[in-house]
């Protein structure tokens, strides 16, 4: 199929404005490829930066794709990549580090200062019909994984990030608080870790049914069964809500030295500092991820972790904006954008 | 059921030599428990002691019981020990380190040059009716644990230890050499790990077969297939065979900065130094186990782990002899000694 | 030397009351040894003891003897210990931890909860002329090491707990906020672990000044020169004050994937958790020592860390009370009990 | 200074054969810089090329410029490059990975399969007046490293890369066996890191009597002080000897769980595995280094590692075989090159 010139792309104008415009298709430079989108996965920070235009420190002040969720197929490379990757469908890691940092050269490349990240004001994302990526970062899925599973291997990557830093291994007792997308992910990246328990907590009854679809051994209300959580003594426990009450009882559900991950953004209440120095508990959070495409790739690959089924709407370009919204609707886990549609 | 003053137990005289005889039923110290013992594994050292009277630098100059893998009911507690542990089905962790060398302290109790051990010239072991262990040593197993699999949690124990110091993780790629009991262990432990590959090599194809019943995604023979291994470029490699070209192979298949844990005893072959340090392997051994048990229970309570189908054989007290001896019969995963029959 | 029936002790009758009184040399277990205490260093913790009859949630009910840092001469021991060993200087490590919790067994057997610790309620400490202690934890101290320093490898192997969460290495550079005595030692240990830098800061100028004998490469004023502090991009942080604002001007200097250790207790203020995410930088504490004896007599022993220039003040057992008020007179960097005056 | 079109190099033409010749003087790419080199250290693997035409599987089948422990200072830059940094006086790290393989993205890049290094066949070395190397790898070194230090660190990252992997920390005790130059680099490493003991062996009474003056503590005669080696527990051991007796001593004379670093090459007899099985001892190797220069500089820079002082001898360019062959005259720790001279 030969590249057009041109594509259409939906562009976040301006905060609470989606536009779907038309734009020249992106050149690869030597190291890239040409991807054909075909799937891209809503995140939260998309909805926030359309929402709010900005996040933290970050302003939309000039017209930015969104979405960071992809797949596709390799239809052109660069000079210095082998043609033959034409015709491969891959999941894009959506990331463009500096081979240069300090950060990079020790294997944290997604710590690196001067990264340029898809869907960050600077750099446009992946609701358009075809994006860039540096070849490495485009990385092979075998037919098993869908093209919604390809694109869906960025949260998954976020989950296997977070299980790193928390130790999960087999036997693992592990605490997950927020049943959302990254959460449910999480969960599954326990259970295929080995974990012999995966504790879910969310307020929301829906959200606990689904915990237990999803990974989860238990699915507690953090309210009602409070007492039940602040007794778990699990090895680590993953933070996927952003709230603080939830932080709090899951640092409380730790054993001596256990792990805290915090992932889920915008805590706003403090950290019990006592009970950290007191127990030797390690605290840390995620920034992305860096080296863990292959694990997500095979986690799909075999269905130890199951992507397709988080999927709860698809979307064509046009309605990017429809996607946006639809994901506080109840029943929404993940939703899903089609770029050639 | 109350206590007898004397039981059977199945002494190892000389090398070649078992004989049943009568003992005084041992009293428990303090901080340990009197277990009723209902199974006992034979493992690849008990037989080695039978045959030669020796294994390594241990010499059977008295009786010895042998025996190491074992699983009954407590019947009897120390002062130190709650009542109440009365009647609770246990897995026995069979040693017993001193509390305060260096190693102990630091976690490695393992390594404790003090240690005293079942079924090791000086300290009897488990072919006998009731056995005595600290308290601690003595873990609890829920109803989904047979007392078959209650035993069998020591050499799911050892590869417990092999897959931590191999570094199995989700979406590894593994080899283990040698698919008799503890290389199908890894291989299960692997998978419970998340291990994307399990690659087993065993020179005899029931063995092969076996191993895909046990968790490898594939078994290869290693002569005529020795080039897939080769090229194999796993993460981990877990040595089960103790034979020299395994050994060989399994360092040659590693990705560079991969981690070999030799299991397998004897190995009389030299290392491949040169491709040790050109690619940074890691090259270590499990002596053991220390702080397995609580995961070993997990992951047989819950199936991930089916020690149950390991058992291809079980006898009598009185058969010990014929338990040794059934060991290299074609088609013997695992016998078991029932001390109660 | 005969070994009395009584001795004198410096006993906490309440909040701000402190006794000399008569009470019974101790008797060692079968795996104790009797120490007849040359020196004891004060420690914040008896000085918040003395001042307020509590700490945290540890309240004194009965009268306690107050003091954990502390070395003298083993002059009697248990059954189950060598008696060849009476007469050897020795460091006290002073914790009991049970040998079988899963903590201790795994090498955290300072996290064991049923730890019995000196100078906790119920758990009487050294400002009295007879300790007792399990053998293993009277640890050996080489002439070159002084009786006052046998007394302050307590507070050093905070200090070494501290640089092994913070992964000092050569090379690294550290940030130590607080120079008070912990502050200081953590300086010293990161020194001698090869730190290129140790900047530390301290509002008060004689503790600047104190900190460039003791180890730091430079000292500043968390104030005036807060910018050359949040610019530094050190690898680690220890926080050895219990300040807010030096917490988060730690935090903030890190470079990405550094990591915080927070020594100083009672902070109040919240944690900066976006810049932990963000950064994925790790966030811990220590609750004393394990493990850490064997190292801090090699480091007091060679010369690497001085800490008889850190005695400023000296005290008889009468004066324990002057000994605790003068913690916090200026130019106090430790004051020692010395037992036996 | 203006850059000149041609430049002096000293050649391998083949197996004993060095010829001073006239090349371009080469042209940096976008990311690199061209360095005028001022010092080149000889390195072990220098003199075996120039002995043997070979070294493992590398075969000089075509001229070969050796040298690769050089420093000099930026006369150009590529297009890429800061032109400020002209003039900057630099360490070079002589290495160029590819920038996308697994290795290099987890922090592993000397791991990299596509790795061009200085003086091994394909890639030209320093023993010539000019070198390119991309930016980040010229590394900056302050005026209290001189040029000769600044060419040494290149042996001096072995030792660190040696020391990260043997766990060299405060109150260590270590091992190094042979004490040629990297020997007394990694003594050097030891003691910096803070370690209470090295003891160096070494056959030659001349390089044990140097051992002492560069961080060992004692330095022992591998024969007839064979059994304080083998009693000397060490909790790290290095070899930089590549003698199969001084790596058997050194594994004997670990502590259980120690670890063994091999860093001298050819060993030719096999390793005590059942003694690394039994003691669950850690065997690896280093080749080259990552992520050690800002170490190496900072080292350097305050003195705590002395590079000048292992210096016995410079040479010119025209003098390149005379310093290939001084390195087998006694008294010879390290010779180096000037190529202006």
């Amino acid at each position: 199929m030969p590249v057009p010139q041109n594509m259409r792309a939906a562009v976040l104008a301006q905060a609470g404005e989606i536009r779907l415009g038309e734009r020249p298709v992106p050149v690869p430079a030597a190291d890239e490829v040409l991807v054909r989108v075909t799937a891209v996965g809503v995140c939260g920070s998309d909805v926030h930066f359309y929402h709010e235009g900005r996040l933290g420190d970050w302003v939309v002040d000039e017209p930015l794709v969104l979405g960071h969720e992809s797949g596709g197929v390799i239809v052109a490379v660069g000079s210095g990549v082998d043609p033959t990757r034409i015709g491969e469908r891959v999941s894009v890691e959506p990331q463009h580090p500096s081979p240069s940092s300090a950060e990079t050269l020790r294997g944290d490349y997604n710590l690196d200062p001067q990264m340029r990240f898809y869907a960050v004001p600077g750099t446009d994302g992946a609701f358009q019909e075809y994006v860039t990526i540096q070849g490495h970062f485009a990385h092979r899925v075998p037919d098993s994984v869908s093209d919604h599973a390809a694109a869906l291997l960025e949260p998954l990557s976020v989950a296997i990030a977070a299980g790193r830093k928390a130790g999960f291994a087999v036997g693992s007792r592990v605490l997950v608080t927020g049943a959302g997308p990254v959460g449910l992910a999480v969960a599954q990246v326990a259970r295929a870790a080995g974990a012999a328990e995966v504790i879910m907590t969310d307020i929301s009854p829906a959200r606990r049914e689904a915990a237990l679809r999803f990974g989860a051994t238990s699915a507690l209300d953090p309210v009602a069964e409070a007492d039940a959580v602040a007794g778990a003594a699990v090895d680590a426990f993953v933070d996927a809500s952003g709230a603080g009450a939830a932080v709090r009882a899951g640092i409380d559900a730790l054993r001596p030295a256990g792990r805290a991950v915090l992932v889920g953004m915008g805590l706003a209440e403090p950290l019990p500092v006592t009970r950290i120095q007191n127990n030797e508990l390690v605290v840390t959070g995620v920034f992305r991820y860096a080296n863990t495409w292959p694990t997500a790739v095979a986690l799909a690959a075999d269905g130890r972790v199951d992507l397709d089924a988080m999927v709860t709407g698809t979307y064509g370009l046009a309605d990017v904006r429809a996607a946006l919204e639809s994901t506080t609707a109840p029943g929404t886990i993940k939703s899903v954008v089609e770029p050639q549609r």
